[in-house]
């Protein structure tokens, strides 16, 4: 279907958007089911996070108008929002009038292969580091350089995903996944107060999984962690979770407690 | 005058160019006078510099020959390329046949008041650090949030330009300047393998200092390099050099190698 730039259908937008010229905006990526926005709520929130730790004056409610309209046309499939701050005469100051600009791009759902969920997926261990920027940290902005180079480092479709440390060693995440850890029963993820993107299915998980009387921890992840963990998988908005099978010399079984949180996102997904 | 999109009149450019989704490409802010390009195999040699390391497969002599044709018609002012690793489907991954994109605007000489140069100015004290990122450090890319943050803190237009330090607390440049320190007679600005931006007005000062005889040292910047600096200034390729009075509790005079260095700068600016 075409895009929508501020509620109208527009396949363009201004050479002096903010968003090309610093990736001076937020994105969202959100899973569509029958014509409804799944995770809604929470990729909302994390948008109106975003919005307030950059300063965009953003229409939070007319944003969610616009995205439930468009979820419904879309039907099935993969919405994104692109919103940025607007237009800039130049310099890095905002235009005391900027606009935010809000953009709307819809696609087919990703065909991944069933395999990815059903036995599981070997993660490429990337050299491209995260570098440590807690005021940015958690936001799915549009400065994307590190995925971007970090994605170009393999080729092989061995590899579904890319596993990231940051520039201090520290596991974090997936170019596109967040990364949990199980060990002896209790749920563990990297803390994202310096750097990583704070996956809206991976707070999902963490409420679940707390509700259902499972442990969780939120710290900081090292190799040591990997090499002991019983379980480990990936989880993300659109694939939901997908065990992982290998990284590096280690492996994993996929285990009870890593079917049992893929079944949970399976229902969030499959509405 | 009009914008141009790979050497076409154009003022928009489509929702998915990779610039505007990740930030993925690369800029370059040129003065122009007289229809010429200045600094122009500095900014050419940074721009392929930039393609190298991001992978960016973009025809340098069109590009240059662009740049070149843009400039004639611009006549006076200043040009900024942006560009592009072109278009994405969905995802980090670039589409194998993306096609660079070339985004060039002109603008009117930024009026900054004579009293910058003459004078000299103050620096705020920015708060916003500068992560470090080995594989971007020197780079003008387009993920410029950082500076975008930086920018923000202050308005009290008593300061012209901000300094930013790293994570780890190094001197590293302003936001849109780099920073050099005199220090008995010897010229000293900051390594930026780890952050910043490589100015193409730094390169030439400091080749052209050191053609003149007088020292140069790029390394490590601490507060206690400030507090023992007998000249302070920054550099631009735009506005040239301004000698820095003020930053934080410190004053500095303005000093005769700040003098020669900036009748230097002018000479490059002034064709």
């Amino acid at each position: 279907m075409p895009s929508w730039i501020n509620g109208l259908p527009a396949e363009t937008l201004p050479v002096t958007d903010r968003g090309l010229a610093y990736g001076d905006g937020l994105f969202e990526t959100i899973a569509v089911k029958a014509g409804q926005p799944l995770l809604f709520e929470r990729h909302l929130q994390r948008l109106a996070t975003g919005c307030s730790r950059l300063a965009i004056a953003a229409d939070q409610s007319l944003i969610r108008s616009e995205l439930l309209a468009f979820a419904a046309q879309l039907g099935d499939g993969v919405m994104k929002l692109i919103l940025t701050r607007g237009d800039s005469l130049r310099g890095y100051a905002p235009a005391p009038m900027a606009e935010p600009r809000r953009i709307l791009q819809g696609s087919a759902a990703p065909a991944y292969p069933p395999a990815h969920a059903e036995q599981g997926v070997y993660l490429f261990q990337c050299l491209t580091r995260l570098s440590e920027q807690p005021l940015l940290a958690g936001l799915k902005h549009l400065n994307r350089l590190e995925q971007v180079l970090a994605r170009s480092e393999w080729q092989d479709s061995a590899y579904a995903e890319g596993l990231m440390c940051d520039t201090s060693g520290r596991i974090i995440e997936g170019v596109y996944s967040n990364v949990f850890l199980i060990k002896e029963g209790v749920l563990l993820t990297a803390d994202l107060s310096r750097c990583g993107v704070a996956g809206v299915m991976r707070a999902e998980l963490l409420a679940q999984a707390r509700m259902l009387g499972i442990g969780t921890e939120v710290r900081d992840i090292q190799w040591l962690d990997l090499e002991q963990a019983d379980e480990v998988f990936l989880s993300n908005s659109v694939y939901g979770v997908w065990p992982v099978r290998g990284f590096a010399q280690l492996n994993w079984p996929v285990g009870p407690l890593t079917r049992k949180l893929q079944d949970i996102a399976r229902a969030l997904l499959d509405v």
